[in-house]
């Protein structure tokens, strides 16, 4: 078909005055004189007392920091800068049921906010799982209807969840709480084709942002619809869900949660190797491994895999985060495969690395699922096997390890450390102590 | 159906600490660790440095007015502020093509960032009219398909309407402004279950933000797709698209103009009955009426407007805008239905109107449209008729005329004046002149 975006974005650029013939010019006249005397005559309705309010608030106040650049900024733009930063590496939390990125969004609107509002970690705590119990149930009620219609929960359900966060950290009542539900739900964006460029860590940001412009403008008396999500042409009926409500996105609200079933990234490579690494790290627990000895590791994983990360010699940083063999050598090593760093060019042209990468198979079953793996190494006599499932439920203790190890790789420990004493200490610790740690 | 948006939003309001289990607040704990490490890894790279770029430079300086309120904020704020200003009266121009208001977002977006920018009211005029054509063609193409699916055209054609015309006032190149549009394909949103509500005037203060917020990403590097919109998945197929592209939308781009095909507004009443009193105009202008004398005036209309418009003894001001019948004595006493002021509780007591306006019949009539309408005015032997047609072509020196007299009653005659004047010296002049009229 034809190509909409270039069409239009060309000749966008390229018209120049003498392009438009004197209708054209007519007609544009005729509608900003026309526009002048309507917005001049409509500044005085509430809807342009109250968004006027909300942006002039904004300015020369500083309201909360970037943690990129330490900057102060708008609430709006910190939580646009931090939402798209936290998301950026495509490495922070997931929910199978939000079907998305939960904390992505609902933690930098409640950095941000909080920040501005000079809030306590025990409000951001209580504002935050607020936020991520609530855009975990919507993001399940939209499902992947929503999902395969071709939008994104983490930019949807993530405005609904921050528009949670940014309400109780406001103090919002209960009538301007729901109404703020109502306002974000014609402002909620996100599209899945943007994956693979920034669109999709922006998706982030846009909602941690939109929950806060909704939040305040409800605060400040703009009315939306209080059945805005679920009314005819509605969020919902217009984005592509199915007019199921699953009954666990419903049911025992208050009592259950299903934030709770929340899954981790803990190597910092493509997903499709995480299976396996687990396996690996668990028999690394329980055995010494020389590799020296190894004679041969073989991954057994689900076919859709090998089309995506099973580059056999990568010979770049990138390449070796789509590559079982490397990085079943990078483990066996004891490189840490949850940092960042450990992926670079070096590392594919190791000598020891190259070697036992050589050593591995990989052979695609059709039994096991996309978050299943089985392994085996072979050292001698002994052959040595595992199998791991990513939606297995993991030990308390060994999440709590896995993820303070995680934090301290990127971090560095005293960080690490240091973030988890203030949400520890969550009375005495403000907002901005945390801020302070992202920051420095 | 449950109500969700009351579900969720009582429960957001509800929630305390004690409200979450233990397990609850280990995840909590759990995620905020784990995004740090994540987002603090994330800060270097491009996607962060770039909206944290877009959002610092907002902060601190002045970049643009809020019509409102005079303030100086971001040129992202104004354009979001004066965007629901210029919409908040639906008095705004409409376009049957674009199917909504083109000028409601592209407008505040080339005042924002034109007075941010320093620009010339020639460069105004230049992104303005580019924008204005590109969402008017952009709007038919989504066309009534995506209306009807619940879309607002208003806000999501208006979005890549705006992002042209921000694209052109910062100079961006081809390819920038290609992917500027490919950005704002993620960001665009606007549903009509809003209508009714302050959410409409929203939609144009959104999209005029949009576009800001795109094209600025886009100048600073941030990289989208370049086929935003028509991509599988993009813009066109998740929002209610029917897959035709209307030959108008896309053919002699350039060369011929669809947007001067945009109607007005020029009474500040209910718009099923701005045909009628077109029509009452064309006989005042050539027959004196005599209130007293008249015996009788015959309006025929379309049968759907009856149940919007027919008030028979409207009590109040926002009543006589929905009256056939008294805004019919209005105009015949002379009073100005361009003017908001003139519909106010006082004039539905006057005992002159209210005379006139026992003399109107309304009569149903199936075979006008509803754009059609039919008078006719008994006074002594003579009966005098007329009929109009909202969709006919009006001669440019009328239209010029009734525009000229609507912003003088909605400005003042010299605001008016003064506006048209720096439209025509577009060299000389500079976007901030411009704001100035506005503002004072």
């Amino acid at each position: 078909m034809t190509s909409i975006t270039k069409l239009f974005g060309s000749y966008g650029y390229n018209t120049k005055l003498d392009s438009f013939n004197d209708e054209m010019k007519f007609f544009g006249k005729m509608s900003i004189l026309d526009w002048c005397g309507v917005a001049y005559a409509g500044k005085t309705e509430p809807v342009s007392k109250i968004v006027a309010e909300m942006v002039k608030e904004e300015n020369g106040v500083n309201q909360a920091r970037v943690i990129t650049s330490g900057h102060n900024v708008s609430a709006r733009g910190a939580a646009l800068a931090n939402g798209a930063t936290g998301h950026a590496l495509d490495y922070d939390d997931t929910h199978f049921l939000f079907v998305g990125h939960p904390t992505s969004s609902a933690l930098p609107t409640a950095l941000a906010l909080g920040e501005e509002l000079n809030s306590s970690i025990e409000e951001l705590l209580l504002a935050y799982m607020t936020g991520v119990e609530v855009s975990t149930r919507i993001g399940h009620i939209l499902g992947y209807s929503h999902y395969n219609a071709g939008f994104h929960q983490t930019a949807t359900s993530g405005s609904f969840g921050s528009t949670i966060v940014a309400s109780k950290l406001l103090g919002l009542n209960e009538d301007q709480t729901i109404n703020a539900l109502g306002i974000v739900s014609t402002r909620a964006s996100g599209i899945k084709s943007q994956f693979g460029t920034m669109g999709k860590p922006y998706h982030a940001g846009m909602a941690a942002s939109n929950g806060i412009e909704a939040a305040k403008l409800s605060k400040l008396g703009f009315i939306s619809r209080e059945d805005g999500i679920e009314c005819d042409q509605g969020f919902f009926q217009t984005h592509g869900w199915d007019k199921k409500i699953p009954p666990r996105a419903i049911e025992n609200l208050g009592d259950d949660f299903l934030f709770p079933e929340i899954k981790y990234k803990f190597h910092a490579c493509c997903h499709g190797l995480h299976s396996f690494l687990e396996a690996l790290d668990e028999l690394k627990q329980e055995n010494n491994f020389n590799p020296e000895t190894i004679e041969e590791i073989e991954i057994e994983t689900n076919p859709s895999w090998l089309k995506v990360c099973n580059i056999e010699e990568p010979k770049t940083g990138l390449e070796s985060k789509f590559s079982y063999k490397l990085t079943a050598a990078m483990s066996i090593y004891g490189k840490d495969t949850s940092n960042l760093d450990t992926y670079n060019d070096e590392i594919c042209f190791d000598e020891n690395m190259q070697k036992m990468r050589d050593k591995v198979r990989v052979i695609p079953n059709e039994a096991l699922s996309n978050t299943q793996s089985k392994i085996s190494i072979k050292d001698g006599s002994s052959n040595i096997k595992n199998n791991h499932d990513l939606s297995d439920e993991i030990e308390k203790n060994v999440l709590e390890t896995k993820i303070v190890n995680k934090s301290s790789s990127l971090l560095s420990k005293p960080k690490s450390d240091e973030i988890s004493k203030i949400l520890n200490s969550s009375k005495e610790n403000k907002v901005s102590s945390l801020v302070d740690c992202l920051i420095k």
